[in-house]
């Protein structure tokens, strides 16, 4: 597949199924791929200011999108960097690839915050004061409609900080399709997005909130991106 | 643990057991970003001979090692990179991690090319003859002693050809702990090395195998390699 064709939400989501289902690979080696070449290119990006200091504050979901979250802190912290994990839900209720990666970065000696319950902008904007650049692994591509909480007021105080922001995937509040911001929605100066860019990122009203787009292979055959093409 | 230390064969063996057993990570996610990794480095290397018609070969034997250059594969692909896998053992015998990104490969459609029954020098050589260069993933760091029946030949083969050699975590034929070269050692313009370099790698003898070394970081987590510093 041309690298730049955009993907939306469904073609996203087919992706993920047919590499594993199809092609025999695992979901967590996808989420490896991903943040392994997240982590790289945040590197690239931040290279004026290492060795730094102030931590890279990662901000994660409960989905996949922060499973990322902790494997590109895993690999930031394996490079020197200091990273700060804030997560925004319960941990014990992560599933499948994002539980196996928090628990690794639990292992790790990594620091995690959780902020979950009475999760006010004041409680979010102090952890985020001293903030390098935060990285919005909050929301994937699979989100739709308003963001709620703790998202919603996670999303306001990371677009209330000076720190330059780095999406994962896609800025949290961001429609996949349509580009459509919600109310709530993170402004990033950059987008680090998995295979492609998403078809949402073409729409005018999207780009405020998308920044410059990066694109990283998560590994998947280029044969899987080839076929899909063709039947979609 | 400060990356000059050197790693030897039972080291090695622990950073994997421990980042499974330990830290919950999986050795396929262990692999990946291995073969990631050393694909990377490939594609420095070879940076002004791309685009390229001719392919990078890389020979794969069937453990770990091998599983690795499976990977390494994928990820060239990927990038546009020709590729040509020589697998050097009965593909029904694979195992494990190795197996299983065989079994990606072999369904992404990649090149793959059985060499294990009657096989000789010059049917090697010729499947060699056109490599832009040639990729030794025979044997990793837990062989021992002189290679058997066919990685001798594919070792004869492999330096017999005018191609640079890139050794995946050390030249086949290489004593990982004495750099003590077996009868048929691999001879490396360069060695890509996973975590860091190994102890053989310092020893005079050891030089002219070994070549410009590269370490790639698979990923464990640096508590990891800091605690095995302590206890070794």
């Amino acid at each position: 597949m041309p690298s730049q064709l955009p993907l939306n939400r469904e073609q996203s989501r087919r992706i993920d199924v047919l590499a594993v289902e199809h092609y025999g690979m695992t979901g967590l080696v996808l989420m490896e791929n991903a943040g392994r070449g997240a982590a790289e290119i945040i590197l690239k990006l931040m290279v004026d200011r290492l060795p730094s200091a102030r931590p890279v504050v990662i901000c994660c979901g409960k989905g996949n999108n922060g499973g990322d979250g902790f494997v590109i802190a895993r690999h930031l912290d394996n490079r020197g960097v200091p990273v700060r994990i804030l997560l925004f839900c319960d941990p014990t209720k992560l599933t499948g690839d994002a539980a196996a990666n928090y628990e690794i970065a639990r292992r790790a000696g990594l620091p995690i915050e959780p902020l979950f319950e009475n999760v006010d902008t004041a409680t979010i904007a102090a952890r985020l004061a001293d903030a390098a650049c935060v990285v919005d692994a909050l929301l994937g591509t699979g989100a739709m409609g308003e963001p709620r909480i703790p998202y919603d007021v996670a999303i306001a105080a990371i677009n209330a900080q000076p720190a330059p922001v780095i999406a994962v995937d896609l800025p949290s509040g961001l429609d996949c399709d349509t580009g459509s911001p919600a109310k709530h929605c993170v402004r990033a100066k950059h987008t680090i997005t998995f295979v492609a860019a998403k078809s949402g990122f073409l729409v005018a009203a999207a780009k405020p909130y998308v920044g410059e787009v990066h694109a990283v292979d998560i590994g998947v055959p280029r044969k899987l991106l080839d076929d899909l093409t063709v039947v979609t």
